[in-house]
């Protein structure tokens, strides 16, 4: 059963497993007329690169964007735009010992389950790498929002524990773990440099930021904005929870405290991130996904094999240490093509 | 542009008003031969009942459930399932004096920039009383899973800041706010008349759990199963904040100790809260969703009115305390509806 | 598996059996601010009315309709519109003799050999009952469809072998067969009684005009404008045909002939019926339907039962000798239904 | 708005442009476990190839498929298969002098009304080249009919008026148009030489029968197998109308005529073209496509260019007399995969 796409006027449709050919993703609905170029994609994919910085795996794919279809001239024109990023630099031969092992964490068990078969080769479909896809359509999405006004910007707030205090947006690009707190990134950096002695592996939470979305984006009451932007979040492998404005906070709170006070100005707090009763309230959107440790670890664990025998698993070879920082632009992708998405939907019901 | 439809192969659509005619959700993709009454869907619907204890609303709805369609001689038939509520007991004049006034923490100031004309009476389609519709539809989901031996509750973990320490799920029914904890009953209790004298409200958390879930259950990449609940639980109004198993402490785990080890007798451990790669590997599903306090309170507010200018607000009249514990039922029967949905998309690609 | 949903932005989808409860149609997605009353949805109702004319069946259903929600201060909200028509007059003891026995030309075998199970008082979800809810929905789609100056009207252009010559529209509404040729009309009267004398039925063609319908309707490559009018028409029950401009005769000419030359005042002919590359291109959409004869006849007919057993079968009772005229306006609404959803697809790619 | 998917469980989305990089399908839903490779896809393309047949255009594109992804060991893993078709041979620059004229009969003026721009090298997205990704999708689909013994096949039922007399299937791939009637062929021969002396093209009809498809597949009553058959078939450019069973011929006949005659061995006759209330009856389904001639004739024929201004056009370069013989293998494609799509639709259903 197709669960490969994901908007409904902005339709992704993502292809392709860790070492196979490539992977992709078909981009339906993106209106006419908006500039785009191999460049504009790039320059997103560039953010999840692996080796951006210590935290992250020493594979050096190129994660070269080819636009296939749907561009002329530079310029959108309304047919499918297919993105593909060929896979290079894959060595499966590092993944024939577990090829019969689950990892733990891992979905070897639950796509052998699925499926009764599996494409072991790099973790096949369930790898990290599926989201290539994602960020490649996350550039058109940012793309539309840009011809909007509308700003979308994900960085670290917490990594391995370690909490950012500030939120100094202006700092997010100078340091490797994309957080806006200085003093909070260099502690990060001891940290994982702790965490990789110990051949383990660290978690940590995004947060997305969406300025400029205008009132009235999300369609109640299942297509929520709220809700459809924490399916996206959570579609992420390693995302475990997803919250928006005071999130689960707001459970420990009075009403009197939680309710944002209205005034001709705007809102004079914003406990509801954004968004209330599923609609954009004009507000700064915020949304935050909190992100397990990658499983893959160097440290011995207890699995089984398929045919149900005890084994133990210790993972070496290239690995992030945390899906942080690079998964950052994995969450502001999938916040901009909800964003994009609504803004179609939005357009359509208007007179 | 259509947002009130959810799932994909039992696929339900809700419709209705607060202070309107009725509501009713039709059912399209239910099975045949599921035994279906107008009981069966009653008795959930007398789960989300105002009255059932002190923290609730006054208002003594009959919600009273009719089938319309589908079923013949108390079976399903394969065709659309169309069960109705009427409105009684509906009250409107009461909404009068908010006809103007964006009451904070609602949605009547989103709904009104977004479709540019409302329906006050009674919060209309962003009511919670639109739950309705979602609780008889769960209570078809929940017969789907329950022929497969899948059980699904709810139940309080949190309310007014009062946590249930133990989870036994023999004492559910035994208190009035659904919590597997009788003592925290006994504290929430207390909480709940404490701020029932402020004139305030208080949030809490609902925690789900579906045990007998089949391994295989869930469509990667962006129909996870994970992804599908946390849309399903945010999509409830009153919720803020979505987590699975470990889900916001996973971020400050390590991954050694994140990891569920496997042995051929199951996981040791369930911090996936029974999901590996948006896929179930047949442990118990644990899900957890964050509830904002009521935001309608007797104490008074700052706010505008439709004409931007500045006003005070303070909201008499029947409503509930907390969302808790009517709400349990609403997250039990949207888990259960993305269970069953995901029971049939499996049986689709098995041969 | 869901088949009872239709449209994507305007998004129907209908509930009901013959001899239930009732029918009725939840729309999503209709914008709001269109003007909406029950008389509107009455008036075309009527149209598919039985007892308007000599060739139809003599129950006489009140098919009142009720608008549920959606609906505020005789506007359209932007929430799902729910309009519900009771079922009353239903005999189903007449059915009762053909519990077990499957009518030809009727989907009582196939019904069974899907679901293993059947309502077959009236024949259930398949009876041509169901279109009232087309209607219903289709009066909501033409409100649409007249706000932008698009007008579409459905016509009788074949009854029983007799072809309407003429196409003078102003005489559609002055015979009982919605023909748009009085002296086909008359030769039609006369066919169809010498059809009832002997309890045989009679097929026919309607045709669809939708004039005034903007260019750039529709979206390659499979939403095009003319595959989903086909869909909408093919559909329909008693269906088995569907062409757009010169249709079937398209194949039998040269391409000199066939194609329409263009002028700066528009198309020269119209062989193209309106729509080219599956986009309208501003000149009037014209549909044909070819309408098979109605399966119930009084003529005895061999078959077999549930069991296996040959058996022969004579229907007697209430039964239109055709489908026509009654399913012009089932026709009209499907037509409106697909234009009212590709307005508002339009709208979302424009800036 | 996104119109490139069909299909619900056996999803296709197709991409690209006659004279961009390539075009290709993302296949959503396709099973796990059944046997493909590249060279099934690519006998399949074959059949499609320009240079079959002296009907046909000597642009001689490689179209070589190249399997992107799902599929591991030469066996279908469950995940999206991306099927892909590099264009070569493309010469853009004969398109150069149409680039702001209007071609009769072409999608040129509806999709630049439509977008606002348009690819005019080689029509674009609007070319007939689009099919070669409905023919690798139905590839896939073929052998998912194959393994439940379930045969597709399109033949030339006529061309330039002359019609196949009988209907040997054996003598389909024993001439140029794929007709089943070696006396017909042979005049079709002569026909298309006069046509092409003349610098005309011509039309014909597509007949497509299904064999072996199972009771009960179809969804009502939107998704009917003949709604979703005359949708798929309609969504091919140069198809103009569809018909099932005895399609537009029954509308003269008397239902004693047209009812199907139900015996313990099967139907009597098959007037109904296996399709009952919109689900199979067991028997063969035979639909018939209307093609049009190719509207790319050397005649000049009137039109205006995108300025408005009147002009004339003569359209010299290698294109096709006739869609026939190689629209048959897109006919056999499409009904392949509406079959495969209601295989798996059916499953769900099914305890």
């Amino acid at each position: 059963m197709p669960g490969n796409s994901f908007g409904k006027l902005f339709k992704i449709t993502t292809w392709g497993e860790s070492h196979g050919k490539g992977l992709g993703v078909v981009i339906d609905g993106c209106p006419p007329g908006i500039p785009l170029t191999e460049n504009i994609v790039q320059s997103m994919l560039d953010r999840r690169r692996p080796g951006v910085s210590i935290s992250s795996t020493s594979r050096k794919e190129a994660d070269k964007a080819i636009i296939m279809s749907g561009v002329f001239e530079e310029v959108t024109t309304g047919t499918p735009i297919m993105i593909r990023v060929d896979n290079k630099d894959a060595k499966s031969e590092a993944y024939e010992p577990f090829k019969d092992i689950f990892r733990p964490g891992h979905g070897d068990l639950t796509y052998l389950a699925k499926y009764k078969i599996r494409d072991w080769r790099g973790g096949g479909r369930s790898s990290a790498r599926e989201t290539v896809a994602r960020v490649a359509a996350g550039a058109v999405a940012k793309a539309i929002c840009e011809k909007e006004n509308i700003t979308i910007l994900a960085y670290t707030s917490e990594l391995g524990g370690i909490k950012a205090g500030s939120r100094d947006l202006s700092k997010i690009n100078n340091n490797m773990f994309f957080c806006p707190d200085l003093d909070a990134a260099k502690k990060m950096e001891n940290r994982v440099a702790d965490v990789r002695k110990r051949g383990d592996s660290a978690g940590g939470i995004v947060e997305v930021l969406a300025r400029g979305v205008p009132k009235g984006l999300g369609d109640p009451v299942f297509d929520k904005l709220d809700a459809d932007l924490a399916k996206a979040l959570m579609s992420i492998g390693a995302v475990k929870g997803v919250e928006i404005g005071a999130g689960f906070s707001a459970s420990e709170k009075l009403g009197s405290e939680n309710n944002d006070p209205i005034t001709s100005q705007g809102f004079l707090t914003n406990n509801a991130g954004g968004i209330l009763a599923g609609i954009s309230n004009g507000d700064d959107i915020l949304v935050r996904a909190a992100v397990k440790p990658i499983p893959s670890i160097m440290i011995e664990q207890n699995t089984i094999d398929r045919f149900g025998d005890q084994r133990t698993i210790s993972i070496k070879g290239r690995h992030d240490i945390s899906a942080i920082p690079r998964i950052n632009v994995v969450c502001e992708a999938m916040v901009s093509i909800v964003v994009a998405d609504h803004l179609l939907r939005q357009r359509a019901i208007q007179p």
